[in-house]
């Protein structure tokens, strides 16, 4: 949670001039995600967020993302588009990074979700899914299911057994597991694929937004709603499984966008696959990062414990 | 520049129920400045910032902030002070710290100041020592003349001079040339004393705020004015003086509360202590926060130039 790129308010008023959004009244660098340099601005006209985007993000994915959002947006779902300037651009380069201005959406992120809200996530995810159905540009995932066994590979077993006893075994096995039974016949999409409760912001109830579109891209797009349900459905150390929130969850997704028998059939598999999707990057995090460094390490085994849970209640999706 | 302690957005909602400002819309965490945690809110009423207070700042002496804030905004300068609870507190506990919520000024910190930007700041600062003039709350400054040489032995001479080779003995020798020429009989005041081009918010050449009050204390109201010289009046490396903004400095100052000839008269001796208080923190810190810390140290050698600086040109106060 920093601001790494420092942007004078000077550099950021002369940038603003190349839009039709009024004069620079605030800006102050926020602490939003891990990923990007992150200042709220706001103007004679309005509120905007000014993203620059630090090594994490590739700018030669970002057309994907405005096409994303753009298409979105027309289509009524709450999301932040990136703003176009006067001569129609949206990639702008500040302080030798790839910059864009972005809609400021209102809402906070709730830290402890309750049913309702989780219900609530479920409908803005379904509704962002119909919306998607057709959207035709692709972009790989980066963490797909075929990159996985790769990942386990990086992170190395002994280091793996560092973080817990037995975690390389568990890992390897689970591995061979979902390469067995990953279906391959499910319906793709454009997914969000981290739609964490950080990632959604809501006034009350009521979802507001849906943000930090920095892992969208093409693939199983119930895989979508499995790796939401592993965000939102525990305890943030995974200990504890919160039924109601799941029941919630999947029910608000359906009411808006109905799983096929097939989809719902692999849940479980899938988000299996979401907890060790979650447990290998923050493994790889945990082992290349320095204890000290600036960056917040999140635990791994938070993730362990959902997979665990995932891999002795199958019926929790069904019941 | 970071939030050190995470306040959820659950929590913030039920803090604000204690005032009357509205509902909460948007909660940001902000990287501003280096001593608290701050978060840049958004109600249905307007714009709040909520500080916790971190290790640097006594809670013991947030009634003296408190009073000085009040103080000053009932008198019509632009600061930002804390805002009473129903129950008229201001002073309150959150995630184990103090905090305070404040008032949103506008504005922008300014990287690169003009000598217009700079006269408006010497203004602002003269009409403040002129509403502070009949205030009578007093606070020990911690960063004053006396502790300089207490400062300069904790950091110890070899690590002085492992800085700056000679630094330890330019020191010595300042500290000696100060403790024998140091004035005491300046008009002393409430002051300011780190009236830093981020501590200023301003629009266009309009100062719309002072903020960061934690350094304030009571001490010769003619420092004040130094600290603010060498802090606006040099390139940030301390290698490049800039005449035309000391002179507008100085002169918006005058236009709102005029030096006497003993203060004008002193003014190099105080910049020479400015220059040596900011050289000697900076010095400490820089020996003592690890090289990969969350928190970037800065350069001592930038006020150690502009220390040279006002060693050589005592007249740049007088031409």
């Amino acid at each position: 949670m920093a601001v790494y790129t420092k942007v004078s308010a000077e550099e950021i008023g002369q940038f603003l001039t190349r839009f039709d959004v009024g004069t620079l009244v605030s800006a102050k660098g926020i602490a939003e995600g891990v990923e990007n340099s992150n200042y709220l601005l706001e103007t004679t006209l309005g509120k905007y967020i000014l993203t620059l985007y630090e090594k994490r993000v590739d700018p030669a994915d970002l057309p994907f993302f405005i096409a994303l959002l753009d298409h979105l947006s027309e289509r009524g779902c709450l999301v932040p588009p990136m703003i176009a300037d006067r001569d129609g651009q949206k990639i702008h380069s500040l302080c030798g990074r790839s910059a864009c201005l972005i809609t400021f959406l209102p809402g906070v992120s709730v830290s402890s979700p309750t049913a309702a809200q989780a219900q609530a996530t479920g409908q803005a995810l379904g509704t962002m899914h119909d919306a998607l159905t057709n959207f035709d540009q692709e972009r790989q995932n980066s963490m797909d299911h075929d990159g996985w066994r790769t990942l386990a590979e990086q992170c190395g077993p002994e280091q793996l057994d560092r973080i817990a006893p037995g975690l390389a075994k568990s890992v390897a096995q689970e591995l061979d597991q979902l390469d067995e039974h990953w279906p391959h016949d499910l319906a793709r999409s454009a997914i969000h694929a981290d739609l964490f409760p950080d990632n959604v912001l809501m006034l009350d109830d009521r979802v507001t937004g849906l943000i930090d579109f920095y892992f969208s891209c093409t693939d199983i797009r119930a895989y979508d709603l499995a790796v939401t349900h592993a965000a939102w459905c525990f305890s943030e150390d995974g200990t504890e499984f919160y039924d109601d929130i799941s029941h919630a969850l999947i029910a608000g997704y359906e009411s808006t966008f109905p799983l096929s028998d097939a989809e719902r059939d692999a849940l479980p598999l899938l988000a299996r696959g979401a907890a060790l999707r979650f447990l290998l990057t923050r493994a790889y995090d945990w082992i290349n990062t320095p204890a000290d460094a600036m960056v917040t390490r999140k635990d791994p085994q938070a993730f362990l414990h959902r997979l665990r849970h995932y891999q002795t209640h199958p019926d929790i999706f069904t019941s």
